[in-house]
Formats: C-alpha cells, structure tokens, sequence
C-alpha cells in the first residue's frame, strides 16, 4: 500500500458527496475521495434519508466501485447511528435509552439491537455509532436521554446487552461505545465543556462500564469524546485511548473519533496550530479513524511523514486495525447486499411489538396516590387530555431518532400519539374524550390555557401529557424566547433549569386548581424537577420518550391493561441547584443539607410503582467471612402481595463499612426483574463474586479490602428493606484476568 | 518529654472548659486537661465572650498554670478565629473577606490585618485561624463571601497581604491557611462534599494561593480542609499534607486540623473505624494539631504507640513543629501581656477609619444608567429606603463576625445602618427620609410590601436595601420556611437557588413598577441571580457585607461623596443553573451555550463602574520574543477622561495561543489600583517573569511553554481593551526556586 492509500483507510466520506442530484456516481467525486480507498462510509442511509432499498443499492455501487475500480480493491465500512433504532427511514424507532434503561430488562434490550442489526445489515452498513455508556450525572445535560441512567452497574448492564444485540454472533453491526470518556460531567452540564474528575472516579464511575464491555461484550469500536479532561482533550488523551484502552484492557477494534473532534484540537481546545498538528496528535493518541469525513486526517498525514514529523508505522498500525475489521465483518470476501430484500426487517410485527414492549415496560409509576390509577374505563364519562406531548408523534422521540430530525411533512412517520391512544379505548369502555392542547411545549403563550381548564374542569378525571421536546429545532427564528416547540433536551440541548419547559407548569397548576382529578404524564428524556407537582397531584407517570408505539405503552398502563414495572435509572432532583444528587454519593455528599432543601432527590434512583404490593423477606449471605477470591449468595424472598399480576425489580446494593478511601454510600451490584403472580413468591439468588467489591485503592490498583461489608436489598437506593453483613478475611489486589463485572442471577419458585 | 506529654502538645482545650461559673480556675478542670502541658487553647476571648482585658487575664492565668503548676512548664498557644476582624467581644468588624477583594488592593488588607494583630496580640492571642484561601467557583457554597473570589492570583495576592499584617515581623500572630485543599468546589456547593478535580486544576487553581503564600509570605499554619478529594479525605491525605505541603514547598510551620474534622475521618467519611485510628491517620498524613480539643489525638495517640501501631518518631516530628512555634513566638520567654491595656488596640480611630475605608472601597457599582447615581441631595425631595437590610446592623455582618454570631441583645454592637447614613445626609441637603422595611431577608410575609410600595411612590428616589442574611440562625422554628432573617450565606449555610431569598424580588418588582427611579443595593456575601433587576432597574449596587462602617460606606458612594472603585473579584451569573461561570473557563466550556441561556456571566469578573472615566491606550510589550528565563514588561496609559477623581483597577491578562494542553480562555496575572485626578493619566507597567506563564506539562511538571502567547488588559475579563502578542523562545521546565509568583507594578505620571 502506498502511504496515501494507507492513509484513505483511516478517513470517510459523507456517502451523499459521491452521488449526483439525479442519483448517480459522480465521477469527479469519485476520483476525489475514493480514488485511493476509504475507510468509512458515512452514513448513506441516514444522511442521505433514503429508502432501505435505495440505501442498499447505493452502498453497492460504492463498494463495487471500491473493490472494482480502486488499485487495492478494499470496500468502505459504511456506518450509521442508531441509538434508538436506525437513524433513517422506515428505521423502527424504540425508546430514548433512557426509556430503555427503566425496564432494567437487558434481555430486552438485546432483543431491540438484534432488531435494529437486521435493519441495518439488509441495507449494507457494517459499524454502528452507538450504545452512549456515559454515566448521567449532570442532568442540565441535553443527552442525558441517550444513557442508561446514572449507575455504572446499570449502565455496564445495558451497555453489554446493546453490544450483544447489535454485534450478533460477531459477524453483525459493530458497535461503538461512547464517549470515551466522561462525556456526562462537562462543566455546567455542557455537551463539550471540560471534565473535571479524579482519576479515581473516572475510572470508577465513568470507565466502568467500557471496561465491562471492552472486557466481557467484545466491543468492535470505540468513540472518543469531545471534551478535555483536567486539561486534555480526550481526542490527544493517549493515557486513556492507548495506555488504558489497549495495554491495559485488550482492546483490539479501532477507535473512531466524534464527528469533527480531531479538528476541535485546533479550534476549540487550541492544542495543535493547524490541521496537520490535530492529525497527528489524535492518531498518536489512539484515534484510528476520522469522522465524518477526512478532514485532518489524509494528506495531511502523508505531509506529516514526508515531513519526518509522523512514524509511519503509527499510520500502519491504525490501517491493520481497520483492515482487520473490515476482514473480521466479511467485506473483503463480500461486501455486496440485496437491495432486493433491504425492506424486508422493516416494518415488521416482530419489530412494532418489540418497541411496543419497551415502551409499557419503560412506563415509571411515580406517585400514585388514592389508588388513582389504573383508570376504571366502565366507571368514566367523560376524560380530559391536555398538554402539548399528547397529540403530536415526534414529541414521543428522542434525539437521533430519524423523523424526530426532519419536518413531519418530510417524514412518512406515524404513531400512535397518547392521546390517540386513550381515544381508541373510549369506545370499548364507552367514555368520552375531550382534548385541548393547552399551550405548546415552550414558549410563552399562555391564549390556549383556559379551554384546557374548562375542558378539564368538565370532566371527571384529566390527563396532562407535559414534558420537553427532544432533538431538532425546526423553527428558524433563533434566539427568540417565545417559540414553540424548542429543544430542551438532546445533543447540544443543555439548559439551565429543569423546570417544565414554557407555560407547562402554569397548565398543570391552573388545571390542578380544579376538582377534577389530575393525572400528570411526563413525556421527556430527562427527569424534570417536578417538586410542586409531586406533592399536589394524586398520580405521576415518567413516560421518558417512548417511541412509535409509546402512545399505546401510555394508555396500557392508564388504564391497568399493563402493570407498570419501570424503575428509575436516574434520581429525580427537587431543582436544578442541588445536583448532583445520585444515590451513590459519599456520605459527606448525601448527608449534607441545603437551606431549606432536603440533600435527597425528590424520587430515587430505583424508584418505581407497581398496581401490586411486592414484599421482602430477610436477605440472607451465604457467609459471614467471604475469601477476597471467593464468592458470596445473597437471597431474598420476593412475595407478591397484592391482587395482580406484575415485575418487580430486586436490587442488591454493596456498602462498605470501614473503607480505606471515602466510598459512595452504596453501589448497586446486581439485579433481577422478576415476574410474579398475586399471591405468589420467588426466591431471587445474586451470586457476587468478591472482585466485585474491589475499588481503587490509594495507589488507584484495583484492590478488595478487607473489612466488613453490607448487603442491601429495597424497593429503591432510598427504600432499602433488608440487610446483611459479612466479613472480607483480607485485603487483596484484583489483577484484571480475576475481575468480575456482573453478578449471576437466579429465579426460582419460594413459599412466602 | 514523657509520651503523654509529647501528645499534649498535639492537642487543644476549650479555655471556657477551664473556668468555673464564678470565672475561677477550676482545678480538676486543670487537673484534666492541662496537667500534662496543652498544644493550644481554643478561643479564650472569643468562645468566652470576654472583655479584652478578662480575654487577657484568664489567658494569663492559664499559661501561668502551664508555666508553674505543670512539669515542663510550657505555655500554650491561645488561637481565635479573626476572618474579617478579631471575633470576640469589641473586635472591630471590617468588611467581610469578599469585599475587601472587591477592593483589589492588597496594601489596604494589610494595613486592616495589621490592627487586627494589634487586638490579638493585647489579648494574648498568638495564633489566627485565617486567612481562607478558597477559591470561589461554585457560588452555592455558603463560604464564599469568605474568600477573596474567583481567581488564583487575586486570591494569592490578597492573601499574602493579610498575611504579612498578621505575621507583623514575624513575632506576630501565626497565619493558618485554610481549607487544605479544594474546599470551594464541594458537590453540590455544599461546605463538606466530596470535591472532583484532577491534579492539574488542584495544583494551578486551588494550590496556587496555598504555595504563593507558604513560600512567599511565610504563612506560618495551614489548616486541612473537610472534604475529601476524589476519595482521599484531606485530614488523611499525605499527598497533599506532607509530599507538596512540606516536601515540595519546603513548610516548617504547624498544620492544625479543621474543627473535628479528625473525628470525621470515622464519623463521617468512615475511613477510621474508631478515634485511635482516627488520630493515627491525621497525624501520620501530616495534622499536627488537632483542634478545637483533644478527641482522637491525646490519649489515643500514646496508646498507639504503646500498642506498636504509632511510631513515636511521628509524634516526636510533631511536637518539635509546635514547640518551635512556641519558641519562635516567644511563648517560652514570656506568653503573658499586660491585662491593663488590652483594651488600648480596640475601638481605635484608627480601627474606625480602616473599616470605613475599606467599606467604600470595597463599594462596586454594577450597573448605573442616566447616570442615576451619584444622588444629589440638593434636587431631592424625599427619598425613600426600603427593604430588609436598610437598617439592621447585623445584616451589614459576616460569618465569623462575633456580632454577627449572638442576638442583638447580648452584644454592644452598634453600626450605622444605610438607614442611619442616609438619614445623617438629609439634614445637610434638606429632604426627607421615608423608610418602610418592606419584608424580612427570608420567609414568605409580603403585608409590608404594600406600605414599601406606597412610599417609594410618594418620593423622588427610592433605594432598596436587599439581599441574604449571613452567619447564624437565632430562630429557632428549624425547618420552618417561613422564618424571617434566616441565614443564606455563611458556613453551613449552602443553597439551591441565587435568586435574592424571601420575597425581595417580590418587593423590588413591585418598587419599580412605581415610576420612582429604583436603586438596588445589594447586601450579601455572594453574588446574586440579579438579571431582572440589571435589566430593569437604572443603578445597581453591589455592597457585600460591609461590616460595621457598612452603611456609611453604601452612602458615602450613593451620594457621590466617594467615587466607587470597587471591582468585582468573581463573576455574576444569571442563574444557578449556569454554574461554573468564572472567567478562566477553558474555550469549549466558555463558548458553548445553553438552550435560551448565554454562556457568559451577567456581571463578569473584574467589572465595576466609576462616576468618571477610564480610558486605555495601546498596550506595549518589551519583547516580542521572550526567553524562558527572562522577563517582559508590558505596559499601558490610563486616561480618566471624565470630569471626578476616581481610582481604577488596571487589570493584565495572559492568554496562552497553541498550549500543549488546553488552558483557560485567560488567566489574571497582575492588576493595579491607581487613582488619577480627572483629566490626567498615568502609564501603569506589569514586570512579568516567564515563570509566571508556566502551566502544569503532560506529566503534571511546571514548565514554560515555547509559543504564542497574548497579554490583555481590559475594564473587566469580559471588557478587555487592548492587547499585545510575543512568542516565548523555547520550552523551559520552571524548578521551584526559579518560580516567581507575582508580577512586579509600577505607575507613573503620563500624557494621554
């Protein structure tokens, strides 16, 4: 290969620049940008916003022309996001994941991505930008919504299910774990701001989960991220992308870079003069690729070795890792589909009735006072739903869900909104529904509040569906405080308060003020600080942003067809200034008050409702005096008390007693989602290997203490019902072939 | 020295402890706790609320215990607190710490903490424990009107000053920096979270003061701080209190504990399993002292020795730092002082004088529009003064004020009240005073905003007094949140909103809908979310907490009798949520925007009006390129162009243009206050050493930077007027004796 060659395979091209207007190869761009190769494809479906079977045929001829017309023959790696389903049309949209999360189902979640790697493997595309394995700590942040919430076991939990369902049995759709790393606690809550962390708590908290999937789920690829960390950009970080990535977990796929992040060293964080310098410093620290396109990459290191400022064996190095991947996923032999059958894992029932699933097992029950929910059809004349998340589909989606980034008229998008939803119901149950919208979800104007008083005001039970817009701004009067409809959550959507966004909580007060019972449904990818309303309205729901089918998991669970099981991944703060307020702070942290303000979120971590009454019995440990090498069983009687049917959640938190550094006040260590009969109990066994009570010692190696120790088991971080202690008989260093990530689970029938 | 003598040293008693209720010796008190020698005595006058000359005797009589009735006859070092004044019955109060930074002129702190020597001194004190050092970042934190600000160099430079007043000679009265280290930028803002930082914020922010002030103005103490960072409690941390303290910075001085914070390396970070284990880790990571008495040290310490847990050694290292501190201070000759004239140094002119001028100082107008201010009390008629710090002395106070810490009625404390000021101007001018309270600083009664709204009516002008109450609480309805006059700021007293607490906003929205011109005076020791009143309301204040001279100082500037000088020493953001705002941000933190919410601060660091004006020249710099070991002067004329005398705040900043790691969008590195009559100017120089532009490298080593580097001098950080570039020669490691901290500042005549 010759060095421009190489130096193609570590670049991309955005799939669009290669076609003319009428759709076919553009010669001029060809020779441009594949002329040498390419490594990536970006986003040919997605970006270019075409059919599954248009995409497919386009990616062939790419690639035929890469394999055919090129000296080398190497076909691209197209990839594509996909967080919550395939950013493009007809792609079937899940919930936001941090829906997806509240399920703490993981075995759903690998059903979801093997969905989602049919759909993109029917249309050609061979790498994946996503699961987001940041651990949410900041919620000004606007992707708070894209994590799995703000525990590194969860997410470490989700994190390697998505990789599983996306990568299949290892000839599927890499994926791609990011931010690496930290992404979440950027200054004040922003996208790209520097992180300020200990080493300790980044690896932690926030390299966790990566380390888990690097480790146990074989994650293909690696995303950097934006920010510095105490001062170095991650894109230059070669501690954390080579050091730590590589020599110390194993990492064999490549590192791809976030979208322009290579050329941020130079314009944004100021650490390379020019292009050439950015180049080279991001692939010196570890970034094999750039993306979008080849930016400061290509010529730009051909210039840096002509020049003697760049080893080409550090170029070499990064191509073998590419072309080891494209080897790996089949495309040297083929990289060709069947335009054909691209649609066929489209639309499918399997797909509708998976997001379907997801969305009612997302719902989170909140508050439900006066057994106020489930909705007794038989015994309602009349319903109110008001709010401006009730009627319109794309408030159901979250950012990088493909027709929540284009004007609905754009987009063949259809979905069940909630308010179609409670609509469809009505005729069974033979009650009438009346609907004002109320007002928009931001912006000022307060014109529509009223009749969506009287309209509540005139019914026996209402339905405020509120919450934030996700995703793109299609309104182009920027900077305009009274648009409706504005982004407050999503990629480059932080804000300063977690208030309702607009006039919403106006409605919601004016509403309440009537005698009519009011039942709030948040619709957002982000908790809100919903403080008055928690302690005025008798019933709360957290619908997160539930997708194409998240109008039907709403109603199902209004109405008592399903049993909510949702637990929240992330604590719901009273307000904006006491973040942060995660349930694993130190004690110093969590037991410090405010004036006037309670140290506690409003809901924890863990927190949800069921229609049924689950009870547990002590939790017994199978020893009191654990080796630092051995394992311990925890068990705990789960009783469904209640007259339904339902999931409960067993969460097992750790607590160390007398630590040698300050330690959270507990850490979730394993769970279990478990089905269970009114009336009935399981028995629910967590199988803890001690390597998994290991934390950093003062040297930052990973060490278990010994020391007493404490078990917990609760409804939730701050609901803990049941405890056991023991003993770890000495202290011993974890090297890292011994370390554990995940405890085992076992369900079996128990008598209560 | 027996064991147990040598632990004596270590610890302190309550003097109160000492006494009995008729204020004799108590010998079985003695008996206790001094009869093997005692390190400290805790706050004989300030604790006991004792007249300077009881304050004088009783610690006469207890080092006359020590000398006489124990074995080695070694007298103990009386320490108190003195933050914004000697906190002891007639300490004069001065401004508290956040103002007098407003000031930036450090030559005025030193003269104020040279009295404060003066009354510490007479009443046989040798110790202090301040100044504090934190640098103010999360302005949630209760502490921050404590500090001297924001920035690094500020914060050193004013605390090398109080330093030097204190010392005197070096006979004086021992310094204790404080909090070691980090302690402003807790989870949260709360006063003993968890702290997240890496080394190199740690060491170019938070350490920055400490190592300017240990090895540039000797400070003979350093106090830890509470917190733990990044696991590691600071009371437990040798790192920091040992390897940099001691070994790196070369200190010789005594490290003493935070108030029990020893007890919570057990209690509260779970560290220690009991107090023996306790003691041993604070004083083997490098706590000398523990304060205020004797809990894990004393008795658990030569148990641990006996039980071969403790190496005496440590102990003896210890007691050989507190005795030298006793030698040196002059403890071992003579530590008695002559009760008859103690009170000679208290309630001075001189005293009087200091604190009024540092509160006119310290005066900084934020926002004046029509040139609203200053008043003329010729054209006034009636002038109305609202709101709930117009006339309460206490609210003019400080935490660690000792008026500030005890109801009104048990403490002498008198100070003219705004109120009082204003109203001793109406006589000369000729108009009326019309003063309704309007509503307290804190709790929910609005009744008086009406009459506070009639009369800022009926007058020409109106003035409202507003802000947070600081120090204690002498309500006593915990957990009432309709309280009056609850404190907001000060230790302890941390919060989730900077919105002005109660209802003042209340009051000043209904103030301003009157067509009377509304002045806002704000009364705290941090700032406040003002954005609605900077953008409505003609003329803004900033008064801080302006100690007992406080009102004449707020009248003296609303009246034009003084021309305000002072200058903001940290930002004003616009909401809590937008938090951190200060102004060395890095440039992807700095630049990024919030949905509907600007980046930028409301007020930014440095900013503060005169009645006249200043206007810059061009900058100059000496060199254009600059040797790593050299020096460069850069220089700038300053014109007052109005029609007044006034002081400005010439303010240089550096701006590194390609760093090897990503930097602060600018950093502070020499100010000047230079008063120039109306019409003249003076040429202001800056001697920069290049040592000063060193940055923590890759490997955390200090060097200089080879590259493009900006100096900048503007009205503010965000009013940065003129700037000039040089390139500095080559990259040059800084060793710590080469290291220069300050920049050397001259001023001269000049035609503009």
């Amino acid at each position: 290969m010759t060095l421009t060659e190489k130096a193609a395979q570590l670049g991309s091209v955005n799939a669009g620049a290669l076609f003319d207007e009428q759709g076919h190869l553009d010669e001029a761009a060809l020779d441009d940008h594949l002329s040498n190769g390419i490594g990536h494809l970006t986003r040919v479906g997605g970006e270019g916003s075409l059919s599954p079977q248009t995409a497919a045929e386009r990616t062939n001829e790419i690639q035929e022309y890469l394999r055919e017309e090129t000296r080398l023959g190497v076909p691209a790696i197209p990839h594509e996001e996909c967080l919550s389903g395939y950013m493009g049309p007809e792609g079937t949209t899940f919930p936001q994941m941090i829906g997806v999360a509240s399920t703490w189902s993981p075995d759903l979640l690998a059903a979801i991505t093997d969905n989602i790697r049919r759909q993109l493997e029917a249309i050609g595309t061979a790498h994946a930008l996503s699961p987001v394995l940041d651990v949410a700590r900041d919620l000004r942040w606007g992707r708070v919504e894209e994590t799995f919430g703000e525990d590194p076991y969860l997410v470490a939990s989700m994190a390697c299910s998505y990789v599983d369902g996306l990568q299949g049995d290892g000839d599927g759709i890499s994926a791609t774990l990011k931010h690496f790393a930290g992404h979440s606690v950027g200054a004040g809550g922003k996208n790209r701001s520097s992180v300020s962390v200990g080493r300790r708590e980044l690896r932690e908290t926030h390299l966790f989960p990566f380390e888990a999937a690097v480790r146990t789920a074989n994650a293909e690829s690696v995303m950097n991220a934006y920010h510095d960390i105490d001062g170095v950009p991650c894109a230059s970080d070669s501690w954390l992308l080579t050091d730590v990535l590589r020599e110390e977990w194993g990492f064999e796929g490549t590192v791809v870079s976030d979208y322009y992040s290579v050329e941020f060293l130079r314009s944004e964080h100021g650490v390379a003069a020019d292009r050439q310098e950015a180049g080279i410093t991001a692939l010196e620290a570890g970034i094999d690729v750039e993306l979008p396109y080849t930016d400061c990459y290509g010529e730009h290191l051909v210039t840096a070795v002509e020049e003697g400022q760049l080893d080409e064996e550090t170029i070499d190095q990064a191509v073998r890792r590419v072309l080891r991947m494209k080897a790996r996923k089949g495309l040297l032999a083929d990289a060709s589909v069947d335009p054909e059958t691209a649609s066929e894992p489209f639309g499918t029932e399997t797909a509708t009735q998976l997001t379907a699933q997801a969305a009612r097992e997302s719902m989170t029950l909140l508050k439900n006072d006066d057994d106020t929910l489930p909705l007794s059809g038989e015994e309602l004349e009349t319903l109110a739903v008001v709010g401006p998340k009730a009627d319109d589909p794309q408030e159901l989606l979250g950012d990088y869900a493909y027709p929540a980034h284009y004007p609905e008229e754009e987009t063949d998008f259809e979905a069940t909104t909630p308010l179609d939803a409670v609509r469809a119901r009505s005729g069974d149950h033979g009650f009438d529904v009346c609907h004002e919208q109320g007002c928009a979800t931001t912006g000022h104007d307060t014109d529509g509040i009223d009749q969506a008083v009287d309209a509540v005001a005139a019914a026996d039970v209402a339905i405020a569906v509120v919450g934030a817009r996700s995703a793109v701004d299609f309104s182009d009067a920027e900077g305009d405080d009274d648009r409706p409809s504005v982004p407050t959550s999503g990629e480059g959507c932080d804000v300063v308060t977690l208030g309702l966004p607009g006039v919403q909580q106006e409605l919601v007060e004016r509403c309440h003020e009537t005698d009519t019972p009011l039942i709030v449904v948040v619709v957002s990818g982000k908790p809100h600080a919903i403080e008055w309303i928690a302690e005025e309205v008798p019933a709360v729901l957290q619908a997160w942003l539930p997708g194409e089918q998240g109008g039907a998991g709403i109603a199902s669970v209004l109405f008592g067809e399903h049993n909510p099981s949702g637990h929240l991944p992330v604590s719901i703060p009273r307000t904006v200034g006491q973040l942060p307020v995660h349930y694993s702070r130190k004690p110093n942290t969590a037991n410090e008050e405010y004036v006037y303000t309670e140290s506690d979120p409003l809901y924890a971590f863990g927190h949800g409702l069921s229609y049924t009454d689950f009870e547990y019995g002590d939790l017994s440990v199978s020893t009191d005096e654990l080796r630092p090498s051995g394992t311990v069983t925890a068990e705990v009687i789960v009783g469904n008390t209640g007259d339904r049917a339902g999931h409960d959640v067993v969460q097992l938190y750790a607590s160390a007693q007398n630590p040698d550094q300050a330690r959270p006040v507990q850490e979730l260590v394993g769970f279990e989602r478990v089905h269970i009969d009114a009336g009935d109990a399981k028995r629910v066994r967590f199988e803890v290997d001690a390597s998994q009570l290991a934390y950093r010692d003062r040297n930052l190696d990973l060490a278990v203490e010994a020391g007493p120790y404490e078990f917990r088991v609760g409804h939730s971080a701050a609901d803990i019902v049941a405890s056991a202690s023991f003993e770890v008989t000495e202290t011993k260093p974890v090297p890292l072939p011994e370390r554990t990530y995940f405890t085992e689970t076992g369900v079996s029938d128990a008598e209560r």
